[in-house]
């Protein structure tokens, strides 16, 4: 049997129906031209009629679905915060299910990602992974014995805002807290560091070069590239985010011992040098035994990931 | 029904019968004069023979037996390694069931009393715990949605083994690695550091007197007492020990969004000011959404938390 998976972004959502080995057998991507549960349902009921007609089949062949969002949730399908969106306590699993006339599992993005990853990407043939995608913000999933952590409150996976630098010392966090490993290495702020690295320094920088009179147009990519390039500011932002994430990580691969290391989203996927730093310290820094361990992969599904898991993870709401 | 456990140290064997609640019924201590495995097994043996008397039931109304010992496990309750007892390779879950006539389970000593907490201490009640001994080494147990994890090859919770000091300026810790949490927080250092002190600084100093002629009697209890009575030495040690540990467990905390921490071990337990300024960095440094959920407790059953553990993880043996 196959089931729905919906992955809804800050600016577009995409419906999938994916198979029970975890592919997809079509999908359809519909832009959000607004933001209110209403319409984002009555979108995301559009691209679902899509991808079931691209699929050929009918509605009644689709046993449930999964909908990953980027957000906080609490039980029974309700969205506390989702700030892309603007929303706060949206009971938005029932408004979908009513829609769709058929069972909904609501679920964080990152959960469902690294869901998908754990069974049909980078982590298939394990039961004990650590999922870190850093993307504009990082976050991980840690999924032990073939079960998924969600913590006492459904909060768990907050990687991105474990304290590297604590105190009053610490780069401001868009979390309101100070210190975090986000703050550092998230794309975010990597970019705000290179826009403050460009302004205090101003031109004869590799980094100036690369913004050609738009400091908006650094991304991580620049970054890799003028720190690579030698660029002294550059190289330090870069060190930095590279040290920091990989002793982040390796401490929680010493804690977990997985099987499987997986680093996903948009930095990594865009800075192929800085990922191989954080594998090197990864290895300097975790300790023997859970070392000897692990595998350190990069995540396999890219922008589907979030989909698929969500399908998947539908299965148990069916 | 009632089950054994046995808490194995370097030093003694503690048997138990503990009922379905987790309370032990009766017990018996016995030294360890030699520690070849077959000497430790007739040891406990013994032990086993008076708890049962004392608890007034006959071998067979006590289903099975579980073993805490400190060391590395592998699966069929073969001991790789336990340095307490040099041993290597132990094929020790069998030979003990043979001479206990029973079947018998053999667990790792910290991930029995964080279960034995979790069962019937600090933990009740609740299904997602973080769990921090800190006694002569530093170690973890994480309990998420009722189950221990226990990691791809067995070694998760090596939370003492984290890196703080990442890299050359870290302490050399005795794991071979440098930086580890442990090199810092643990019992063991907390009294090298303290002797290291002594050596340097020599008379006028609190650490001084209280070693009273012989730095072998400096315990953490000492340098807590130094620490608070304006030692800078002392403080400067105690101080470090706070916030590595303090910032390690918020960020564990953070991650794992447990619905109580529990910290416990002699560290902790002589050392009652320490123990409140790592709550105290701890709520401060803990991200918002899982500082909101988390509750911290004391371990509440002292020395008998691995005894019971392993009594309760034995019924799962049975």
């Amino acid at each position: 049997v196959h089931t729905l998976g919906i992955d809804l972004g800050g600016t577009y959502a995409r419906a999938g129906v994916v198979d029970a080995e975890g592919r997809i057998v079509a999908a359809a991507k519909t832009a959000l031209t607004q933001r209110t549960p209403e319409a984002v349902v009555a979108a995301i009921q559009g691209a679902a009629k899509d991808a079931l007609s691209l699929a050929k089949e009918t509605s009644a062949e689709v046993a449930s679905c999964g909908i990953g969002v980027a957000g906080q949730l609490r039980p029974g399908g309700f969205v506390s915060v989702a700030p892309n969106l603007g929303w706060r306590d949206v009971p938005f699993g029932q408004l979908l299910a009513a829609a769709l006339g058929r069972n909904v599992r609501v679920v964080n993005d990152l959960a469902a990602a690294a869901w998908g990853e754990f069974s049909s990407g980078a982590g298939r043939g394990v039961n004990d992974i650590f999922v870190v995608f850093v993307g504009s913000g990082v976050g991980s999933s840690i999924i032990s014995g073939g079960r998924q952590l969600h913590g006492s409150t459904g909060v768990a996976g907050e990687f991105g805002h474990t304290k590297v630098v604590p105190g009053a010392a610490g780069r401001q966090c868009g979390c309101g807290e100070r210190g975090c490993l986000e703050a550092y290495v998230g794309g975010h702020n990597l970019n705000r560091q290179m826009r403050e690295a460009v302004e205090r320094l101003g031109a004869g920088t590799r980094l100036f070069d690369l913004a050609a009179g738009d400091v908006s147009r650094l991304t991580s990519a620049s970054l890799e590239e003028a720190a690579l390039g030698g660029d002294p500011a550059a190289k330090e932002i870069y060190d930095t985010a590279a040290l920091y994430l990989g002793v982040a990580v390796a401490n929680m691969v010493t804690v977990l011992n997985p099987a499987r290391l997986i680093l996903g989203g948009g930095v990594i996927n865009h800075c192929p040098a800085l990922r191989q730093r954080v594998e090197d310290h990864v290895m300097a820094f975790t300790n023997a035994n859970a070392r000897a361990a692990v595998q350190v992969k990069t995540a396999a599904l890219g922008d589907d990931s979030g989909l698929i898991g969500a399908a998947l993870l539908a299965r148990s709401a069916a």
